[in-house]
């Protein structure tokens, strides 16, 4: 003891970092570990060491695992959305991120709900189409409950074409809108006439010619050209370059023995071409399928959703049906725009980090350093990410490897206990898009799923199990 | 004394590494430093120190180095050889490599001049073109000789199609031939009826469709472009795929505005969509017009170029001239397709590591780690081939950045000084021909410059200052 006191003392302080202070002020060194209680209550640590080491949850997110993997998304056609996707309401408009009454939307979502309407010719003008949602006519649903997945405000609306993916190791659907370039769009809530001119071409002109190109190539199998893509620098969320480039390199050879029209291909040529996000909703709707090939197994604590409609954050858990576990929608730690600032900022959106869940975006980071260079970090920082991630999930996915990693596959399978038990919360790259309706997007960065989500799911999970117990 | 004898010695041997044998047999610890004198003999050692921090020499290099920097090579169109390469003689055939008589010429590039005279019509078949070489009626030049470059062989007869790269910043004009696919191809020294139809249909279809299309776009600066590539893993010298992507995504909207023929558009297409080298020979050439802004510098030590014929490696450097220093081409250590070895592998050949001399290629290695792990190696494996490459450049080259070291330039200006001070030779990615003509590839590895080459220049660069300073 009077050894300990009589040497120079080094001290490590875990959890609450204001005793540091007391300590540094007498000139003693000390580091400081981040660390506080999983789940921050004594229910949530109660579910956790409940199901922790569980043989029941094991079994159930290997095979949960094991279905994620098996899937072989493909890009089979595409369809107004009407015709293609099962069991559609006639006057439904879907969005991002879990369900969510009109009066609680954002501007951004409301103001592509309007752009819709008009788009469908359900109504002329804003105001008409104001009137004939306050009427109750148009019912809202999010794209998930249809198997279906759209960035930023994620409107579907029935006129509006969808990529067709199927999973072909199971034959189920999955299925996004097609991305609708930079600049003004419906996705960030821009409803003018030019908007809606725009969204009629692509209606009438670029889907019916990507249409007969795919009827051409047939299916296309997504997961290798995301694995070329995550070679190339994307980590398809937030980066799409190479995928864009690959998937249009695909293409145009079908299209020119498609014997499209001249003009018609040059037109859709240069559309596709000035557009590095065009694969984006291509990216989104595989993981999708890849995610809903894993959802469902019963006791799984497998994260298969989180997505975010820029009011509340949601996740689903393959063991927990369609239920979704909501928090608000974080703020995004990012950089702006010139002339835009932090207040200006929506709160997260959009059902793009669908990406995330099934293992790539901000979960293989490591890929693309010059995402992190954009929000100001450095490749070291991305490769941080991609491992960090690995403390979060169940394991790693053979098919997405990382050429930054040695080749090393990125993490996959977010497990809503290891979440709580760390206490590290799932990363997200996103853009980030102006609290008003049509700005459009003024800023991107990184952002984290709200720890609380997980917290709810972990509490139900372990009912589910006492529950089971009890019959 | 007595102290160090009575511890446990702890032992570094600098140099010949059999020393510690005798050391390690009596039980203490050694540590060996790979070290030799540099260049390995006096000459070299003394003209070495002449040189080194030579104010002449370092004025002289910032000169060229500043030059390098400042090109920016534009593809700006393509034409025949005979009616765009300045001064080209009549009945000449351009090769890879430094100068090399015929009698001399290893099998693949033997064989590809054979199929040159074929295509040219000089000749008929093997035996009739045989004759004619033998007849002293074609005469062969170095491609560099005519600010020209081709990959492997790197065969140029007049009437093959070059494209046509002008370094915008001065005005002078690099060439190169057009790949020509993979498979059976004359650079490999295959020369069957296949392959000179194939040539046929470049020169005839393929050729006039890429002119037509770069006339409508203009001329296309080559280092962004270069620039994205590494970005996208590409070291644009073994892997062009990126980089390829990008050029064809570029072309194609101009290809449709030209209004060529749907069914050319259609081949033409397919043809460069099938192999992700497309861009290797515009990637050369642009190197080629970077190091040619930098040649002619008096006194500069820096490589302006190295290049293989095969049988010999060459480089030459900036303040020495046209003259070139040469050593036997080494061997390959590489990875073999199946059912080859390095018995069966031709020395090195081609004209391709002027991507080295110009800083990208294996001295991007970082951006890539593809290509080591293609050759065994691994991702840190890549990092370290870059950052050892800059122990023996001059600086750095802004204009490429490498991701995968937070954005850090590539290394550039290869200084023979350093080369002989620190014994690292350029290291070089390259592909493997087969000794025999026309077997193609067999394998690809990394190799390294001959340092006997080096130890020649740094000779001459000294006799040059001392026959300066007499005068």
């Amino acid at each position: 003891m009077s050894n300990l006191f009589g040497s120079d003392l080094e001290i490590i302080n875990v959890g609450i970092s204001e005793f540091t202070e007391s300590i540094i002020e007498k000139g003693a060194k000390v580091l400081n570990v981040a660390w506080s209680p999983p789940g921050g209550n004594a229910e949530v640590a109660r579910s956790l060491s409940y199901l922790v080491n569980r043989p029941e949850v094991e079994k159930a997110n290997t095979t949960a695992f094991a279905q994620y993997l098996s899937s072989k998304p493909c890009l089979v056609g595409l369809g107004p959305a009407k015709e293609v996707i099962p069991d559609l309401p006639e006057r439904v408009i879907l969005h991002a991120g879990p369900p969510i009454l009109w009066e609680n939307m954002c501007e951004p979502v409301k103001g592509a709900i309007i752009g819709a309407c008009i788009f469908e010719k359900w109504a002329e003008n804003y105001k008409t189409a104001e009137w004939l949602i306050n009427s109750g006519e148009i019912s809202f649903a999010p794209c998930h409950h249809y198997n279906a997945v759209g960035p930023m405000a994620g409107i579907i609306s029935p006129s509006m074409p969808v990529w067709i993916i199927e999973d072909s190791a199971r034959k189920t659907r999955a299925y996004s809108n097609l991305n609708e370039g930079l600049g003004k769009v419906l996705r960030f809530g821009a409803n003018a006439p030019d908007v809606i001119e725009h969204l009629h071409w692509m209606q009438n002109v670029l889907a019916p010619a990507l249409k007969v190109t795919l009827e051409r190539l047939g299916p296309i199998e997504l997961k290798p050209l995301m694995a070329m893509a995550l070679h190339m620098g994307d980590e398809i969320h937030n980066r799409n370059a190479a995928a864009s480039a690959l998937f249009i390199k695909h293409l145009i050879p079908a299209a020119l023995d498609a014997k499209l029209d001249n003009s018609v291909l040059s037109e859709i040529v240069k559309f596709i071409n000035s557009n590095d996000h065009f694969f984006l909703n291509l990216s989104m709707s595989a993981c999708k399928a890849m995610m809903d090939a894993a959802h469902g197994v019963p006791g799984s604590s497998l994260v298969t959703a989180m997505a975010r409609n820029g009011v509340d954050f949601g996740i689903r858990v393959s063991g927990l049906g369609d239920k979704w576990y909501t928090s608000p929608a974080p703020l995004i730690n990012g950089l702006f725009f010139p002339g835009y600032s932090a207040e200006d900022a929506n709160p997260d959106l959009g059902d793009s980090c669908i990406t995330e869940t099934a293992g790539i975006g901000a979960f293989a980071m490591a890929a693309s350093p010059a995402i992190v260079q954009f929000v100001g970090g450095s490749a070291s920082d991305a490769i941080a990410s991609t491992r960090q991630m690995e403390h979060i999930t169940f394991s790693k996915n053979d098919a997405f490897t990382l050429p930054q990693l040695d080749f090393d596959a990125t993490p996959a399978g977010i497990d809503i206990r290891k979440v709580i038990d760390t206490g590290i919360a799932p990363i997200i790259n996103t853009g980030i898009a102006h609290r008003e309706a049509g700005v459009g997007q003024i800023g991107a960065g990184i952002t984290r799923a709200p720890i609380e989500c997980f917290s709810q799911a972990i509490i139900e999970l372990s009912e589910f199990f006492n529950m089971s117990n009890e019959i």
